[in-house]
């Protein structure tokens, strides 16, 4: 059974009184919790006068440091470290070609030195080339396999329990739930459905572009070596509009690139939730936000504060942060 | 009622004999209806050696002059003109600037002679330089007033019957129903969920790219002159890859732009359904093909023939082709 079928068998349980009281066993019973429990029951519920019909509740989360884990690195970064060592027997010529060469001698300090270019480099090295089916071949195999460097799980198993219990609680009350990544969009489908309960056509993240041959007979989509979209910050709400083509009312992120798509988000008429996954929890996951690299959330927290959006404390209000492990 | 609730209805009604053993009442009783009715029949069987679990069920649609008619000129492009007729006041030049000089003179073939760029000086003049949100305004107010030159009717009411049954008829069966149109995305979204019940997120089209903008607190998103991707011949696939992440197992289209799409639900494993719809019908709608400048099905139709696609001859198969006047 999947880590989101084991959530949502949690909420449907015997029809227990536990279940039934507490669709989010791993939030603690603050502030964040209330605000989510007090919205799904306002716009669920017909007699209410901020009921919301079931076909515009549309809910909106970012994967990388919302869903699962985004340190040390992006984990589809690793995905393309771990390519380039496994492409260098084809390719001699990256022993001594930057970012490879640092890619291959596992300098991260380098390959970061050589900023959005290297890693676009690396990027497309990894993911493009390929028709679209041999890359979900491969990065399936990937994240079957690899393990995180520092917790020795499943990159899979670097998901959050609390957001799991989150997403089956929102679509048991008939939301549409959404991934709007910054990560890429094959990528992200090979493991949502299984894992989070999303399908493919739920999934919206970054592309490369990709082309139509017709090969004997055999039509193919090749993945090409060129930036198709961005999705993030500004390019969030470009791209939620292009695939759902609705507003959502409800949106969740952990960083700055998320900002945009919880400002289009509550700046919509009704009520809204905009919430921010803080990373505060140094001893269970890790503690960033203004200063980090990765997953800097700077001015988003400035605007949570502002416009009174729901800011989680990890520490705080997660009693447990990853989900059971799978093997 | 909207249209495709009508249809809907149509096949719940009583639990009539009638209703049960003829879900497509327009449609003859001939091979077209009865690959249609044996596929979904298949492929909604638990016991069929060709069961299709229902997340894979999805069926993708052309639209212009597969949905609804397009002649004699795409309909998109008829609110184009008439979108420059209104603008022109605040354009002076236009009255000496080609192509909006033939088209504020009604003199189609002038702005035909122009070619693949004249359309797009016409679309982008006046496609853009608007929200998103005031775009759908003016599409839906033409959209409730403007007649078709030569029925007179409203061109939501120039839309094909059976195909409304068709679309039913799916979704009564599990299956999700997408638009995948060369038209825009967005002219598309403010129809398609009332005329053809298929909800903004499901609709595929071409589009502009479109600019997030946070004005004064209040975020919009800006209709950009620059195209963004056409959604036509060998787009579709990508498009479709792009939206859905999954493989249609059914396609419907009645142009050489469908034929990728077409190629590329029919490659896919297992039981698949592919099919034209062949406009044959002088009297009651309009009979073109493999000469045709607005839906030239030439090579399509080889390759249906070659492989075995169905082929709606609409004289033939289809017992009425436009739906009731909605006034």
């Amino acid at each position: 059974m999947s880590k989101w079928m084991i959530a949502a068998a949690t909420l449907l349980l015997l029809g227990s009184s536990v279940a039934a009281d507490d669709p989010l066993p791993s939030w603690n019973d603050k502030t964040a919790k209330h605000a989510i429990v007090d919205f799904v029951t306002a716009v669920s519920s017909a007699e209410n006068s901020d009921y919301v019909p079931p076909a515009e509740r549309i809910a909106v989360f970012d994967n990388d440091g919302t869903l699962w884990a985004e340190q040390p690195l992006y984990f589809q970064l690793i995905f393309a470290l771990d390519r380039v060592k496994v492409l260098a027997t084809e390719h001699p010529e990256w022993a001594n070609t930057q970012p490879f060469k640092a890619a291959l001698e596992n300098d991260l300090s380098a390959v970061l030195a050589g900023g959005h270019h290297a890693l676009l480099e690396l990027i497309m090295a990894t993911h493009a080339g390929m028709t679209v089916g041999e890359f979900r071949a491969i990065a399936g195999d990937w994240l079957r396999t690899a393990k995180h460097p520092t917790t020795g799980r499943l990159y899979t198993d670097m998901v959050y329990q609390p957001m799991l219990e989150l997403l089956a609680y929102l679509r048991a009350n008939d939301f549409k739930t959404y991934i709007t990544s910054g990560g890429g969009i094959e990528l992200l489908r090979v493991f949502a459905e299984d894992v989070y309960g999303i399908p493919p056509h739920q999934v919206i993240g970054s592309s490369i572009k990709t082309q139509y041959e017709y090969r004997d007979g055999d039509p193919v989509l090749v993945r090409l070596p060129e930036l198709n979209f961005i999705d993030d910050k500004d390019g969030k709400p470009v791209a939620i509009n292009q695939h759902i083509g609705r507003r959502p009312i409800a949106a969740f992120g952990n960083s700055d690139g998320d900002l945009q798509m919880l400002q289009w988000t509550c700046a919509g008429d009704g009520i809204r939730l905009c919430v921010y996954v803080h990373h505060t929890d140094q001893e269970r996951e890790w503690a960033y936000d203004r200063e980090s690299h990765i997953g800097k959330l700077d001015k988003g927290l400035d605007q949570a504060h502002e416009d009174g959006w729901t800011v989680v404390d990890m520490k705080k209000d997660w009693n447990v942060i990853f989900s059971p492990q799978s093997n």
